[in-house]
């Protein structure tokens, strides 16, 4: 099935806005195994819209459309689409009600122009828009099914899962509903990911279940798309391969689905009526700009110290394991705080290059005493330093949760 | 003049790389006064790419082609550009010595597929990479001239400038040199830049001079565009104009060209041999996140202490520019730092929201005494913690250059 997506609004040709909806949609589509074959990019032009709907209309299966369903003259999706398909704009009543009801509790009145929005082509299938004014819709133009979603971020992508999907996979004659299970692991690379995991029976009799990843260093994202005929087939076919990629990466596993880590330490942290101060040397204050601004962490995150040498925070020798726990020691002592996190670092000498690396040692206190850790990350000094933050983050979880804070990771040279 | 931009390549049209090379190369065009007709996105795809070029071919003027000159067989533009000319590939023995020569500057031996590299369509026009082994070339298919450039963003950037853009400006009969002028401000919006601006009269009477601006909140980038016969009358046209900017958005330039504010501080405290340390609250550690990690910051950044609440740097009372600077005081002589700079926060109440705001006090201490200032600045959460480190810094450059810390900022509410 070849499939097209074409994105529309004066922002996103003009490059005003980086379009990043572009690289979701076609992401996500690879994910559920349907590729894209085709993008295109146009303003809010009548003539552009038009060609490209009729260019796309015979090169494609299905067209994604994203943009151009917003409530003001400029948006021009709706009528373009309406002209292409010969047909006129007609009222959708349903939609039309739907968006005063939602104006109404919030004790406004509808604008006027939002009416455009339930302004549909005559032979249009109506797709739901739950969170936003901008409902979508289907029509033939050409030899393709184009779905139009709203270029809104947040409206696009529950669309494009609960909507747009399911439709493309039934156009391409796959039945069923379709869930996408997100592991995010650190310390393991792709290749060795894909060691520990590619030998799962499930992955290999086409057991509807696909096995995909995504690095994002320091961390890689090990996703599972699943296929079944039901929601009930679908969570008896991934339970039990779930259970099992859980067991497989087992430690390194940071966070699933929309969780993060540093929302996994807050969690633990409030959980265990803890309070926390970290002291970091190098990282650029990236600990404690991860964990301060959380929701929650007000009661949680007591201070952090960000310094470039190990003599400000206390240390006169050098970097080591044990100066990272004494560190930590002292941090807690002094904020007061249940827990105290410190990583230190020491950078090789000389310019950045590909092989640069540094020492990184960690230490964490808690009131039964000190655990620390030291390895050594290359890859160039803002490499190492995200990958310092992330371990001495990743250590931490660990003592929280009770497992082996020294296990080690892909990243580590010894 | 219809300018496309047809961007190639797997891991754009997969969305695997989001594509910041497409919104690059369309806001340059913008800002010398070229504008984007149509974008298109295909991947490593020979019936694909040659559909993309036959059509394009037939839209537009000109055609900038981003990618697919690498040495690997996946890389087909010159291949698929030859086809659709009608033409034969041929060696270019000028860009062969090249890239020979620049191997063995480096005393190694050019594997033997960069030889594709040379590989242009015999009607090519050849467009020079100084930095890189994949050259641009030129070739017109339909009734449009196309322009190839590589893949590589940095590569792409200096070809664009230097090679695309004159050839452009050249097609569409404008003649001469360009350049592009930046100033980058903090404290004042769009439209009253606009306004401090728009009377120039360099930019009425079509003086080869074209002013646009760039919003990355919170700074606002102004720019002029500059066209001239050659580079002295260039630098002619600019002179007067530049210093007219300079004087008329004054103390709210943070930095010019490729300058940061981070980075313009950094000069000053190691002009002035002096040392900093930093106390923060509520902003996330974003002060010492953009110091710290500077090359040079390891002699002059002391130590950063991140905060969530103001007992924890000592303040008992209410958030306050007294409190403020008392606190810079204490910082500075904790960390015996020549300098200090602190900025607190107080958070509105209840949740997030638009019109959420915060008092921001900022406190400067040195060996002279202290220095404090007060603002409020609404606009959601997440707004106004980047809005306070902003006005940290700029407080903290202002003092440093003598200037006065409590000019008014567009995003102040009093």
């Amino acid at each position: 099935m070849k499939i097209e997506i074409l994105c529309t609004g004066d922002e996103i040709l003009t490059g005003k806005t980086i379009n990043t909806n572009y690289s979701h949609i076609a992401r996500r589509l690879a994910d559920m195994g349907l590729g894209v074959h085709w993008g295109t990019t146009v303003g809010d032009d009548r003539t552009s819209l038009l060609e490209a709907f009729r260019q796309a209309g015979e090169r494609a299966d299905a067209v994604i459309v994203n943009g151009g369903l917003g409530p003001t003259v400029d948006d021009l999706s709706q009528e373009v689409a309406a002209e292409a398909c010969g047909v006129s704009l007609v009222l959708n009543d349903y939609w039309m009600t739907r968006m005063m009801e939602s104006y109404a509790r919030r004790g406004r009145v509808m604008p006027a122009n939002n009416r455009k929005q339930a302004m549909l082509p005559a032979n249009a299938e109506f797709i739901d828009n739950p969170i936003g004014t901008a409902c979508g819709f289907a029509v033939t133009i050409g030899r393709a099914r184009f779905l139009f979603t709203p270029g809104v971020p947040r409206e696009m992508r529950r669309m494009l899962d609960e909507q747009v999907i399911p439709r493309l996979l039934a156009l391409g004659g796959i039945r069923g509903v379709t869930k996408l299970k997100r592991f995010h692991t650190f310390g393991i690379g792709e290749s060795r990911a894909d060691e520990m995991l590619g030998s799962i029976e499930a992955f290999k009799q086409d057991g509807g279940i696909k096995l995909g990843f995504q690095a994002h260093y320091p961390q890689l994202e090990t996703k599972l798309a699943v296929r079944g005929d039901d929601e009930a087939d679908l969570a008896a076919r991934l339970a039990p391969v779930e259970a099992e990629v859980r067991k497989r990466l087992g430690n390194f596993i940071i966070a699933e689905d929309e969780q993060t880590l540093e929302g996994v330490i807050l969690g633990r942290l409030i959980a265990g009526g803890h309070t926390l101060a970290t002291a970091e040397m190098f990282t650029a204050g990236n600990i404690a700009a991860r964990l301060a601004p959380l929701p929650g962490a007000e009661k949680i995150f007591r201070r952090g110290v960000v310094a470039r040498n190990p003599i400000e925070l206390g240390l006169a020798g050098d970097v080591s394991a044990a100066a990272a726990a004494a560190i930590a020691q002292d941090q807690r002592e002094a904020s007061g705080a249940s827990h105290a996190l410190a990583v230190l670092m020491q950078l090789d000498e000389g310019a950045d290059r590909p092989d640069f690396g540094a020492t990184i040692c960690i230490g964490i206190a808690d009131a039964k005493g000190t655990v620390s850790r030291q390895a050594r990350l290359i890859g160039g000094r803002d490499w190492v330093r995200v990958g310092a933050a992330e371990l001495g983050l990743d250590c931490l979880r660990r003592h929280l949760l009770g497992l082996p804070v020294d296990e080690r990771i892909d990243f580590e040279r010894r």
